[in-house]
């Protein structure tokens, strides 16, 4: 499955702009063959705008979410995004990520777990499901959001639960490189699976995001890998490699769980 | 505390000759300044010894063991040594590190827990404790071995435990130079601690081992970078440093355990 990743920041603030960049990133996507386009964390409202993350904030089914559908059936491929997510009349916020498919179907939500620093934590309620998947073009396809994927437990039990395909929207800041180049590759080697990573870019608020969205395969290796700047970038998910990387790299086979009790 | 690399196959098959590997290195370690010096896996007779693994193999206290208490007296540093270990009369064999002081006490003594591959499978029964560690200069010192390495919760049990040290012998094979290259600075990384992974090199029967040791730091930097052929390599572990970092990266404090039963 081709997979397209929007490095992009959107214009943080306005929903209805941000619409505009996903849909004519999703026409370029579905041009080159995508099945499936991934925008950023909260890339539907904007990541740095304070209060607004809560008055731009929308249930898993609103607005928006009718929108994307429109723009993933009006150019034939499956959406993920991040955005704010309201759990009910005035509840709770959540840093949330959403994949909907061609045909409209809201096929999973996920609410971030591990919230990172100061400003999610002041902001967004963390979810407490690890693990959520879909079924998508013959891929299991989970997803994960930003700081969730720097901890190991949280993709291995992804892999554990038969993640082909975990998708991270992001917003991963200077000087945090490290991770897009780094922990990513290896999250997809040591748990053999692909793994999307995709930022924001540029200067936001007092945030400098780093880019380097990327698309790793099982072997370690970048299928795709943008630059610093805004930019959209392709790759293939392939599941006939991936199945041979599994047999020839055994490491869920290998694992010896009585003696991680510590862990948990 | 400066470390000291050794990278080098020594002579497979030679007890004798390996411990004289060991002390030229100790001298030059020494020399050099360094508070402890590292052998890769199986360092004392070989690895693709076949059959000899079982008749070479010794108890952790062994004569070899006091060789090499010996080496690190005369040059008044601590050592770490892969080596086949009898357990009792007779009884099993393991694939061991283990970590003498400068005073020549028998420090820490680890057997491998996974196994790597049918030549391991078929020689070693694996050991059962996960994380084995020992006070060494003021640094929590933990020792594991090659493929233990490359699962994630073998680190993290050791992060849990307060290594500020990871000491892991190795005998890594082409072409997984991906380990030595990503895999080991990302341990370091999400588990904010110094790994120090110490390879053989060149070819040893059906092998031919990479070379590339490596001690990496919390921030995921090379402090000390071996290439492919025999070399012995330095680099500081820094407590001052790693305090910092752990500040700064609160990979532990962040943890969310209560999600990570699947893992067990």
């Amino acid at each position: 499955m081709r997979t397209a990743l929007l490095q992009s920041s959107g214009r943080p603030g306005s929903v209805v702009e941000n619409l505009k960049v996903l849909d004519e990133a999703a026409a370029r996507a579905a041009e080159a063959g995508a099945g499936l386009l991934i925008a950023p964390e909260l890339f539907l409202t904007g990541y740095a705008i304070g209060a607004d993350v809560h008055r731009l904030a929308e249930p898993a089914d609103g607005d928006s979410a009718d929108e994307v559908a429109e723009i993933a059936g009006r150019h034939g491929l499956a959406v993920v995004y991040g955005y704010p997510e309201r759990a009910a009349d005035s509840g709770p916020v959540h840093n949330s990520a959403q994949l909907i498919s061609a045909d409209g179907t809201r096929l999973a939500n996920y609410r971030k777990t591990h919230l990172y620093g100061c400003f999610e934590q002041e902001w967004f309620t963390p979810g407490d499901e690890p693990v959520v998947q879909a079924e998508l073009n013959g891929l299991r396809v989970g997803l994960m959001i930003c700081y969730d994927v720097e901890f190991p437990e949280n993709v291995r039990a992804h892999a554990l639960a038969g993640t082909d395909l975990l998708v991270v929207p992001t917003a991963q800041m200077h000087p945090f490189h490290f991770v897009a180049e780094s922990v990513v590759p290896v999250r997809a080697f040591e748990n053999q699976m692909y793994v999307a990573y995709v930022n924001r870019a540029g200067k936001e608020g007092e945030f400098e995001f780093v880019g380097l969205s990327t698309l790793a395969g099982p072997d370690g290796g970048a299928r795709a890998r943008a630059g610093r700047a805004e930019e959209l970038v392709l790759g293939d998910v392939d599941p006939v490699f991936l199945a041979a990387s599994r047999e020839t790299n055994p490491y869920l086979k290998d694992r010896c769980p009585r003696l991680y009790g510590s862990l948990v």
